[in-house]
């Protein structure tokens, strides 16, 4: 059973090497999700324990339905210089952010489970095959005698929970229900951190839903999913950006459907496709055609800044792949 | 840790003297959901495994995108009359179904996991603190002995995964990450399975999550929502009362929201409001005063035939208890 949870020796001597210092500053990425604040959170906890100084920076805002992670805290914003700069699930270093990219090349220390992570720091540990971030702080805790309690189990809890979509995806390994189980030991309320994690929505989130449902359309025998949502629907919902983070996934909802898309303009006036399958059908390839890219089954391309027009040829281009694949799968 | 999968000495009696028999007739609840589903097949094919001859049952059809679970068949009518009667994840007998009503008072061998279960079987197996009747099978599959196949693992997967909302509330103990952490090393696309579960649904169920988001309205400074939905929409988008589940958690996910309340007509003319309390404010209270009932944080209550006056009401008695609720609370 150990075995699953085991961490390399050159790991754990990275992790010991960096325990023995102190003055930490741990940036996390920018757009803070569940798993940046909850291992920042964490960590930062873990090395106060020890008697260290450190505190936890992030370059953008705390969402605030996340704040309870960083325990109302919602400005992460750096005090003072501090001795050493660690960066936790943070695969690049320009996703520190503008605001702090005088740090993203001194670097001495980044933690992360990120497959696409660059080694940009002077020491990384990485383990690719680690569901989240807050997977790997649990192992190397473990390695290093850390002791899991009630607030560390919460925030890893969280960092867990959060890059798995609640224990949905692929990434959930025989390890992750193992972690999972010794986290809930310490008498967690699941139901409020996922409540807040996935469900809680702002009132104009819940319109932009609404509205992509709504606009959502069917071809192809069900078979062929389009949304999408103007500038215009944004303002009048009194949404932004930040309102409209995996909408992609509403048109894919439909039991029937293959192939979908979403399509919005963004804040610059740029049209975005966002493209989904859920069969062998590669919509990398349809975002090539765009210019775009992406993976087999999830992929992005820019069109233009004529919403109208970018929605039309999507609709044509889909069908057209759609019947294509069919026809390459009948007979 | 063999301690949290415990079965009584009486429990594991019960179920040995069962094995024992053959010629099973599984039913499960009506309407069914992915923990009678996987348990029942899961059943189904254990008793299978050991030579036995066993029909899973159930009065109404399984859903499109639940008839993975039972392998593509919907149809769960019984064939031919069976030697032995076991109900699984059936709290009371009436929720056999009216179509097998001629069985509810002739079940041999009962295994559920709800503490409201009448006792109404000749033997009776039922682990309150379980979190679903998929639990309860796969313990008692552990203490006779019974091998976890790829295919029990995938249905007992479905069972937990449902019953707990993807390991998302507070029946998730520790025990249930560990029996997970066990299914999912079978080597499950749980991804896949999650998907079915909680995401795909019909065209007509978006357009009716998009009615009620549409719909909602906030009061008392965003602390009380309500949304609603007529017979009348409900035609207009083809949608009818089995699409309708859980839409009451659509007011409830707004961030600012303690209170909320979903009213729809039925088919059959009557007004029906849910609610919803996010604090200790107590929801089967106000219910009662319209002659429902329920739990202090999920209670419901009928409220005549006219729907537009029932919202009013409704609004009404919700922001005057808020404002109460506040008042007792301040100073």
């Amino acid at each position: 059973m150990m075995k699953t949870f085991r961490v390399s020796p050159a790991q754990r001597d990275i992790f010991n090497k960096m325990l023995a210092l102190d003055d930490f500053a741990v940036f996390i990425h920018r757009s803070p999700d569940g798993d940046a604040l909850g291992s920042g959170a964490a960590l930062v906890k873990a090395l106060r324990g020890m008697g260290k100084t450190a505190q936890l920076v992030c370059s953008d805002e705390v969402p605030d339905r996340l704040a309870f992670i960083t325990d109302g805290s919602r400005d992460l914003s750096l005090r003072g210089e501090p001795s050493v700069v660690v960066s936790l699930d943070v695969a690049t270093p320009a996703l520190i952010g503008d605001r702090y990219s005088a740090y993203a090349d001194k670097v001495d220390f980044c933690i992360d489970h990120h497959y696409t992570n660059t080694m940009y720091a002077a020491h990384t540990i990485v383990m690719p095959r680690a569901s989240s971030t807050g997977e790997v702080l649990y192992r190397l805790f473990f390695a290093s005698g850390i002791e899991i309690d009630n607030y560390l189990a919460e925030k890893l809890y969280c960092a867990v929970t959060s890059d798995t979509g609640c224990f949905r995806y692929n990434n959930v390994t025989p390890a992750v229900h193992r972690m999972a189980a010794d986290l809930v030991s310490h008498g967690l309320d699941t139901a409020w951190i996922n409540r807040r994690i996935f469900e809680m929505a702002s009132i104009e989130r819940l319109r932009l839903e609404s509205r992509v449902a709504e606009l959502t359309q069917l071809y192809e025998n069900g078979r062929v999913a389009l949304s999408y949502l103007t500038l215009e629907d944004m303002h009048a919902l009194k949404a932004d950006e930040t309102d409209t983070d995996g909408l992609v996934s509403i048109p894919r909802r439909i039991d029937s459907v293959m192939l979908s898309a979403f399509i919005r303009q963004t804040s610059d006036g740029q049209v975005r496709a966002s493209l989904r399958s859920e069969c062998d059908l590669n919509v990398a390839e349809i975002a090539a055609k765009f210019g775009g890219g992406g993976h087999a089954r999830a992929a992005g391309c820019s069109l233009g800044t004529d919403i109208s027009s970018a929605v039309d040829t999507m609709i044509d281009t889909l069908r057209l792949e759609w019947r294509k694949y069919v026809d390459s799968h009948s007979g």
